[in-house]
């Protein structure tokens, strides 16, 4: 067996759940307890990697701000560079932006004009699917960018709140669900 | 000669500067380009994998956000765990947090209370030293914690801000400086 290979049951069994954050009524599944972990970490991009297969993207786009973590070490394992979908106000020369609603709240992101040229084949990253929101923002971005988004990828995915369907025609994929 | 090795002068050369970003009169050095380059962005983390040589850290601290970038990666790199220091209110159930203050403004680190056990080895990653103050803010949560701090990482660092005297005694180190 490799010594990289983790199953989605052991990740799944490593997420922390917190009621009531950021508010009452929210049950927050906390991945900090993957990422501390070495062989869960690993592990974690390898079959983040597994699920690029195909789709050879040049550039991982990652999302502020835990999305950075799953998507830099993406890169970095598959060799290909890394943009990131910033909050508002954090990116400095010519920009996008784009207004989206959140589970809870709201937020605008950011990317650089010319963080990607039109055409380049891209797998967008992020740590949680919950309402999509905030991918689908990502994702308009991207369309106004011209990028070919090959993948939008996410380590765990709230399949009751159907963010995926927001996010459709996109090809959505995460490693583990809560239904 | 490696094809993952870059030299700091390559890195320097990548770096976009951005004149009045955040506020007037700063002088915004701006990595992107860094990241979106996949030769430059895997030389980084090598080079900075290079800097850890001798300290055998058992996980990465990386700082919100950018920080993240690069610490992931490193994670990844040296098959090691990953700790975000984060802004606060991002963190669910215990944390212990830390106010500071930024070249632009102030804010507040957090961390949680079990992600570091009393003696582990750390290494702290972000990308760009300025005055120190959030770095700084970092190492006073660690202390809480009874990590041990091996070194402090940046890709680069603003020499004329002095921010590394802030830092003593921990052991800090740059890809590339501008004094």
């Amino acid at each position: 067996m490799n010594p990289d290979s983790v199953t989605a049951t052991e990740l799944r069994n490593a997420v922390r759940d917190v009621p009531d954050f950021p508010k009452s009524g929210i049950l927050f599944r906390d991945l900090n307890p993957i990422l501390g972990n070495p062989r869960l970490f690993r592990g974690t991009v390898k079959l983040l990697a597994q699920e690029c297969e195909g789709s050879d993207p040049v550039k991982i786009v990652g999302l502020d701000a835990r999305g950075f973590i799953f998507g830099a070490a993406l890169a970095h394992e598959l060799g290909v560079g890394f943009v990131p979908v910033r909050k508002k106000g954090k990116l400095p020369g010519r920009t996008i932006s784009h207004r989206y609603e959140l589970e809870y709240g709201s937020a605008e992101f950011e990317m650089h004009c010319e963080s990607i040229l039109s055409g380049e084949r891209v797998v967008v990253v992020d740590d949680l699917l919950a309402t999509g929101g905030s991918a689908g923002a990502a994702l308009q971005l991207l369309k106004q960018l011209d990028a070919d988004v090959q993948r939008v990828l996410f380590v765990v995915e709230l399949e009751f709140l159907k963010g995926r369907a927001t996010l459709h025609p996109a090809e959505v994929r995460s490693l583990f669900s809560y239904s």
